[in-house]
């Protein structure tokens, strides 16, 4: 018998709560011991709920009980969540967790308590919700150095730049349409300003080049300013428009990451990844690419990764996992600016200006009246944003073959 | 320093050397020890190599050498590769292997082997190249009943296909081709007729359903039949023709389990899978469909699973992965006739005469003179077959959406 608790009973936490009781049989099998739910943690009321005689509201009664080796957090944020991962780990119990902004923002200091105490701190679900991600970077990728790794992160953003590509929905109709159907929030700017992405391109660049990777280092950009037209020219020209996280590794050990849309071409596999779903791309020195594609998000989905680290917790209950890194800071960051690439502009000039400022471009044909769509030769976003002052810009996104 | 030994130095042999050499800093970091390559056994001459000094022909130098942890196999067949891998395990060292004959005709021994003499039998490489497919699956994907797996898992028939599809060569051509290109072997029979594939499809059986699944009790079909005109045909109506190895779980714990060339629509992302590449779907209760992607063979990328697997054994050297699945026979195995699904036909009748027999099929426009292509409703292959006794058949294909 394993006892584990879990803080949090919202869609996460119910979900891990149904993965353990529908797959048992094997979750035991794979465990090699039965895992018990001793304690939910959560303060609302749970009346009636079946799971009602599980439920307190005091996280120390976790915390003092020395049977419960694993506590699943579930909370989401960086406030009470980080106190209650720091206790638990302190007092030697392993964390499995599907927070995303708590191991983006604490990951550095979280995995360095959990290395002291010979615990684990587990988080596959935090990156592309059940999509096997963190332990096949951290061990089927360990003989590659990784050179890249970007992909679209965020199911939300993806729905709706779909419904935009694929019906001609405009954003605003399309974003209302999500969060009809739940895959948005009511308050969505986590989602299509990029900070979702965001927080996941940290923890990534963290697993793949071995040091932290903060926030509010990484140049972020959503998905509002992308148009309808937009994605009409990128179509015309064989590219779809989706917002990835990307970070790259540069000369000096240095990292570049950044969140933004781009035009992605149609043969990229990238390309295909449609509506809630996520894909990211991981290239090795030796492997080359190798994607990873599946539910980015969803209460079972999410389950699934969780269940599967407190799997791994309770077969490693004395043995650390291998995941952690160096602190990182403002020095380790790239500036994004002198990464090179084609770009894709919009702009209320006549392809003449343009082809004066910009000397050698490609024009999308089957414009509308006054507006020139074309794309650049590869250069730095530096360069590109030097020559583009001189124009009057409506979009401008950065183009990955 | 932890010393392990290469059994036959081809390509995948040298690759691992080369990985393992070019690496050396992260491998070292990640396996928390130096890995050195002590011994490289194999019967050829190598005068002159940079490796010659490493060079052995006789295999007990190994077997008896106690500072041997890992024995690497690159051998492939199941012939001396077995001789050898038994050998090592019961010699208490672990074996990591690239052999997906040996594992699919053998890997029940062999990992009963291991775990009694409580070592790893590690075959990451030998399905997918250097895609992570068989950690994920068991580690990662471990909270999930899987309901089915499929996928390309061949690199030179889709290399073909791709070739057929994308720029209208004929089979023999696209098959001399990837000849002269290096993705076929002189006799291609493993590959062309399904023979490969069936190999890896029993691998991930035994992995996805815990028993094994022997290939002679796999039915298998190859790509020859496969025609332009068929791509055409599919193309029209939205489909690719693609080789997939395919198992699902059936009631009653059984395994259906077949390859063969389908017609796949175009949104499915396996459709999406070009060239040389890999592409494996995996279907579980609580994580819906994931998909792994990459290079399915190669020297490097294979070697790069190769040595995960090394760095594992290395990390895992006093405990035992769990790898391991019951034995199976004829008995597990659903017969395949009964599994329905729809299929394409091309055959040498008039419409009329193919509604007579099957009732309500859609034809496919734009047809040969004295051809017709047509799709049926969902059927099973035994009610599809004994239809179609009745026509002139050119080819059939089962249809996967």
């Amino acid at each position: 018998m394993f006892d584990i608790a879990i803080l949090g009973f919202g869609t996460v936490g119910s979900g891990v709560m149904e993965v353990i009781e529908k797959n048992s049989d094997m979750i035991s099998q794979s465990a090699a011991q039965e895992i018990r739910v001793k304690y939910i943690v959560d303060v609302r009321d749970f009346t009636g709920n079946p799971y009602e005689s599980l439920i307190v509201k005091d996280f120390s009664v976790v915390e003092n009980d020395p049977d419960v080796k694993v506590v699943v957090e579930t909370i989401g944020g960086a406030g009470v969540a980080y106190d209650f991962t720091r206790r638990s780990l302190l007092k030697g119990k392993s964390v499995v967790t599907s927070n995303k902004e708590l191991v983006a923002t604490h990951g550095y200091e979280l995995t360095q308590i959990a290395r002291e105490k010979g615990v684990n701190y587990l988080f596959e679900a935090s990156v592309g919700g059940g999509i096997p991600i963190i332990r096949p970077i951290t061990q089927c990728l360990a003989a590659n150095k990784i050179n890249e790794i970007y992909g679209i992160l965020n199911g939300t953003t993806n729905y709706i730049l779909t419904e935009m590509v694929k019906n001609g929905v405009a954003f605003a109709n399309a974003l209302r349409e999500a969060q009809e159907k739940g895959y948005a929030e009511q308050n969505p700017d986590a989602d299509i300003k990029g900070h979702d992405v965001c927080r996941k391109i940290c923890i990534l660049s963290a697993l793949c080049f071995g040091r932290h990777v903060y926030p509010q280092h990484v140049e972020t950009e959503g998905i509002e300013a992308v148009t309808l037209d937009d994605i009409s020219y990128a179509g015309r020209i064989g590219y779809r428009v989706k917002l990835l996280g990307r970070a790259i590794h540069m000369e000096g050990d240095k990292i570049a990451v950044y969140v933004a849309p781009h035009l992605v071409r149609e043969d990229n596999l990238i390309a295909s990844v449609e509506g809630v779903m996520n894909g990211i791309i991981v290239r090795g020195n030796a492997i080359g690419d190798v994607m990873f594609y599946g539910a980015g998000a969803g209460k079972l989905p999410t389950a699934s990764a969780v269940v599967a680290d407190i799997i791994d917790a309770a077969k490693h209950v004395n043995a650390r996992k291998w995941l952690s890194w160096q602190d990182g800071g403002p020095e380790l960051i790239y500036d994004v600016g002198l990464l090179e690439s084609a770009w894709y502009v919009r702009a209320s000039d006549a392809p003449e200006k343009i082809r004066r400022v910009f000397g050698d471009v490609t024009v999308i044909d089957g414009l509308k009246d006054g507006e020139t769509a074309f794309t650049t030769p590869v250069m730095s976003k530096n360069k590109a944003d030097s020559l583009l002052k001189e124009l009057s810009v409506l979009s401008v996104f950065r183009i990955i073959d």
